[in-house]
């Protein structure tokens, strides 16, 4: 927006708006010659996840070790199975795939569904570049602008950027920490419900609480889906982090709601590998694929290298998760105890994903996991937190809750929890 | 939609329009009950380059050899640097990158623009899933629903699959195959300009048509561009693939059009790797650039095998390009020299890309297309074209042009040839 000398033509100002300041008879002016943004843009949130990361990169250069719990990037090893299978691609052209994703990986997914007792064909799965963009396939198939979607709050926050992306208005209805985020009362749906509500999406095991949906809330949210003819977005990316014995309920058991049901799937989390850009949009609604494919065919293809790592993860030994399962119950088993010990904190014990939405007795988290990486640190370290305002679609809610993600080993949560628990000493803003 | 026997509740059948038929006393009725798909959905087209696959599918099927001139996925190898950068790909963990692109593709990215005199920074570049991300992020930053984008057409069919994506209104303007599809005369774009008219795009070296815009026809743009404060995107993903001594002249080129012009680009031609899905939207408009990554965080990060094969790509020696030109230049002959020796066809003699819009004496591109498939062979071959009308935007035009890709080995190409000819002797719908 360099200071420009402009001679005014009426034609050029007479259709748009100009950021004018004359100075002196119109002859020279200080303006801004360019094009306006979308509203659409201007209306798209920052990641809360993300927005922070200029002051962790300033604390780093100051010398500060910043313990990154804001993230939900695993340091778990991405399984040797996949990474061969892309270290030994032996095609001479990495070309296109098909639009729904390579066929035979479509097919060993078939397999890896039937084994979680989710039966389904090839047929029904769109591959897509991470749940992301799958979720887009499915608000763009369902939804038109100013449909609205319903979703527990606190939420996954790009589910907030992918209906502004659709123009579809989100719907929050509160989940409270009380509970445990649990499934809000159905009467909390009833009261939202309009002639523009399409779609409900949920995410289980959730992210950002951890909570596990069991199968009665499921069969609650089913009912409700019926009686409103509405379609059941499910986020699944979490299915195999279930802890304490509890068995993951999918969208996909309950029967009777084949053409309402759309599953969300990605490997990012499952095999550590999120950066192959691999997900998926799964339902038996015919109708509903038949649209989809459309909006995959525009976008040509999903990543070749990512689905041919994706495929051969698949064969990725049980023993595997058992270990890294057994790795996030440590996990969180630190970060929930140490929580709780903090006076003025509080931390449920949720069963599933590996994070956290805990309380904390502070005036705003925004400014507190700012302050954090600016103003603090213990020992030469600091803790980088997500601040929870980002996951709610209510203003005001989540000032005093933080997401946390343990993805880091037991011995960093513990050195970041201690960061915490002396930052909560110090922080002006402690209430 | 199977059929179920339903009790109706008068609750149940309150909200929605439901496809009932009632049979007896309102007891049992054959019913669909599911949410209803977007509108947005049933406006999206099939895609004019793949909706024949099926019928190809089943050609081959019945033993007859398809020559695939439909899709712009080249035969030409990937370079070995590319291949071998992902063959050693050493991380442990398959991280996401920075949701721009990782900052050392980025850095080297402006290396390769700076050799093609064009002086951007990292900070201009936002890494996508291909060219596809990088339009859509063009148009979800700078246009909003019911905004307007002038298209030359014939276009690549995809622009119109993104602009109902996006919300955004298509305006086409014709260009000729009796001009060889130059730019069309700039009152023809004035024509149309509304207050809802916010962008521009162009497509050079053009697909479908291979035509290159010449640096006079870009300052005509520019003229247009700044009077009437549009965007102006440029696709320019077959920079490399100019013909004939021509020089390719970027709208990076054009000095006082910082704030209007975005890039789109993609490697996916340039290394024949279409698969790798890394494409890149480019802007030295510092606003719009902070609004797209706003919509580049919501899906966290483009693919990471594709970056690392894209960055190793750059160091591709230009023998590889003049290898690739040289063949490129040899099929193009082959096609066009046929095309115009067939009575009652006309092809122009395009100086990119690796496309041509040939005129033909049919009744209904799209019919001839199906038919070359499902009902003719010669010497058990076929051959399968794109149908133009699906990159017109305009209803009825392009009834009489397909649209071919020289993507094929030059042998290939004169087999083809001689098969069109052959079933232009016999198609019923010749005129």
């Amino acid at each position: 927006m360099s200071r420009v000398f402009y001679f005014i033509k009426p034609i050029e100002i007479k259709r748009k708006k100009l950021n004018l300041r004359i100075l002196v008879n119109c002859v020279t002016i200080n303006k801004t010659i360019m094009p306006n943004i979308s509203e659409k843009g201007k209306r798209m949130p920052a990641s809360p996840i993300r927005k922070l990361v200029p002051y962790a990169e300033a604390a780093k250069k100051r010398g500060i070790k910043v313990y990154h719990l804001n993230i939900g990037q695993p340091d778990i090893e991405t399984p040797e199975i996949a990474l061969n299978a892309v270290r030994n691609f032996s095609s001479k052209v990495v070309e296109y795939s098909h639009s729904a994703g390579i066929l035979s990986y479509r097919e060993k997914l078939v397999d890896y569904y039937k084994k979680n007792n989710i039966h389904i064909t090839a047929d029904d799965i769109i591959i897509g570049a991470g749940a992301s963009e799958a979720i887009l396939f499915a608000m763009n198939s369902c939804m038109d602008p100013g449909d609205e979607i319903i979703i527990p709050e606190p939420f996954y926050a790009n589910y907030n950027s992918f209906a502004i992306n659709a123009g579809v208005n989100v719907v929050p209805i509160p989940s409270s920490i009380e509970t445990g985020f649990a499934l809000p009362p159905i009467a909390d749906f009833e009261k939202v419900i309009t002639p523009k509500t399409k779609a409900i999406i949920i995410c289980n095991p959730n992210n950002p609480t951890g909570y596990l949906y069991s199968k009665e809330e499921l069969n609650i949210l089913k009912e409700l889906v019926i009686k409103y003819d509405l379609f059941l977005f499910a986020d699944e990316v979490y299915r195999e982090f279930c802890y304490d014995g509890k068995k993951h309920f999918s969208v996909m058991h309950l029967e009777g709601l084949e053409n309402h049901v759309v599953l969300i799937d990605s490997v990012s989390k499952r095999y550590s590998a999120c950066g192959v850009r691999i997900g998926a949009m799964i339902s038996k609604n015919k109708e509903l694929m038949a649209t989809a494919i459309k909006f995959a065919q525009a976008r040509l293809s999903p990543p070749t290298f990512g689905q041919v790592a994706a495929e051969a993860a698949i064969d990725t030994p049980p023993s595997y998760f058992e270990k890294v399962i057994k790795e996030y119950i440590a996990r969180r088993d630190v970060v929930v105890k140490s929580l709780n010990k903090i006076e003025g904190a509080y931390c449920p014990n949720p069963s599933g994903a590996f994070y956290v939405v805990a309380q904390l007795p502070i005036d705003d988290s925004d400014r507190f996991c700012q302050w954090l990486l600016e103003d603090f640190s213990f020992k030469n370290q600091t803790v980088m937190f997500a601040p929870a305002t980002g996951f709610y679609a209510t203003k005001g809610k989540g000032k005093n809750e933080v997401r946390i993600s343990y993805v880091l080993n037991v011995e960093d949560l513990k050195n970041s929890m201690i960061c915490l628990e002396e930052a909560l000493k110090v922080y002006p803003g402690k209430i």
